[in-house]
């Protein structure tokens, strides 16, 4: 559903359950570096996490799903729920009144999109190289930065975005990653790499492998990578029904 | 703040942020047993877990904490957000309606009580022996429930109790438990226990006994248990700060 940003932000009031919004953290991953997809707002020199408010009759999480398709054209995407965050500090009414009064709309006090929102936070894993960044009705840009790279966001972005990072890393110890973020075939490096880059940390290269293959989550390729000059490194993919049960089970045996 | 139900279902549309509740799934550990407790409702023949409403200008936290002291009298209670629940079928219209007409009010479609809510799930662990249940204006009990007998309860509140409890289980493998649920002074079959009717399953006492030392997190008493006619047990209590660290960092080395 395509509307022009004066219409939404018009007929808002009657559209969306009041005083909620969604806000997604994207990640990808490229160039051994994770990536999180970021808009840049039209009416201010900011940048932000893609978002987007909820239908009457909506789930919520089917908004969350509907701004991840928005913004990637991507459909069937890991997504969690995390954090809901509920500051009666988070809203910035004078943004919003800017981008009202830009686009020709009455700020009124009462008006629905000046008031107090909170925001229901999801992250999602996305395939780098098949999702298409696309800005949406309030941004001209919309595209992946690295992670050490990333901006003074707009309201409370870069703290939604920390806690989508630090959920990420509590729970590399229980559940399995890299579906959706690796190419189907990689090697035992490129897997440590996108370790070592949500953990913001160097791992050790033989405790690594040897935890890796301990999960059993991975099918061993007899193919070997190409285009390595000395000894070529081994290709791996997941196990896929492996892999689903770790992530519903969690890896550890636990109890 | 105690106000009539009257007042606050009146003046409710002015008062709190639209929309929006908060509901706790409140955990003591007595007798063996795992309780949560239960709000048994004036105008359904119905329990409910406590919950309520988000003043317009009040952390959504708070509005939890708000609530856990004033159905249990404890402050300082270990509480974590765990899940938003988002669905628009979530509400019980009819439910809301009977309370409304019960209160002598009128019941018009407009009405803020009888809108679309989403509420944000909170957990606490609590010390059984203190906590004073109270109902609220709503409610004509307040109890303890082994969660085993728990019965059907109003609107998704045994669904939101149900994801509490996952959420708590898998939070084993990672994060102590004990502190708050257990007296200062403990038995290891009284920890196992502990852990057993979260799992809702046996545990090997070796087995755990050996884990558990291993996080070491337990500082061992001099004193064993008195009334005990054979070998008595050893008394543990936990080790603060260990204990704090290892909530803050998990309990699993990690990566």
């Amino acid at each position: 559903m395509v509307e022009e940003v004066g219409n939404i932000l018009k007929k808002g009031g009657e559209l969306f359950h009041p005083g909620l919004s969604v806000d997604c953290v994207i990640f990808g991953f490229h160039d051994n570096q994770l990536k999180v997809l970021l808009l840049k707002m039209k009416h201010a020199d900011k940048w932000a996490l893609p978002g987007g408010f909820v239908y009457k009759d909506e789930e919520v999480e089917h908004a969350a799903v509907r701004v991840l398709q928005s913004r990637t054209g991507l459909g069937n995407i890991f997504l969690r729920q995390f954090h809901t965050f509920g500051s009666p500090s988070r809203s910035d009414r004078q943004l919003n009144r800017q981008l009202l009064v830009s686009s020709g709309i009455e700020a009124h006090e009462g008006h629905w999109f000046l008031q107090r929102f909170i925001t229901v936070g999801y992250y999602a894993l996305v395939d780098f190289s098949k999702a298409v960044p696309r800005p949406d009705a309030t941004s001209e840009d919309c595209a992946w930065w690295d992670l050490q790279d990333v901006p003074a966001l707009v309201m409370d972005h870069n703290h939604i975005l920390q806690k989508a990072l630090e959920i990420l890393q509590k729970q590399l110890n229980d559940q399995p990653i890299g579906y959706n973020l690796l190419p189907e075939k990689f090697t035992m490096p490129e897997l440590q790499r996108l370790y070592e880059t949500i953990l913001n940390k160097q791992l050790d290269r033989r405790n690594f492998q040897r935890k890796m293959l301990g999960y059993d989550i991975l099918n061993r390729l007899e193919e070997r990578k190409l285009g390595v000059a000395h000894k070529a490194p081994y290709l791996y993919s997941f196990d896929k029904d492996k892999y689903a049960a770790a992530l519903q089970d969690g890896l550890q045996q636990g109890w």
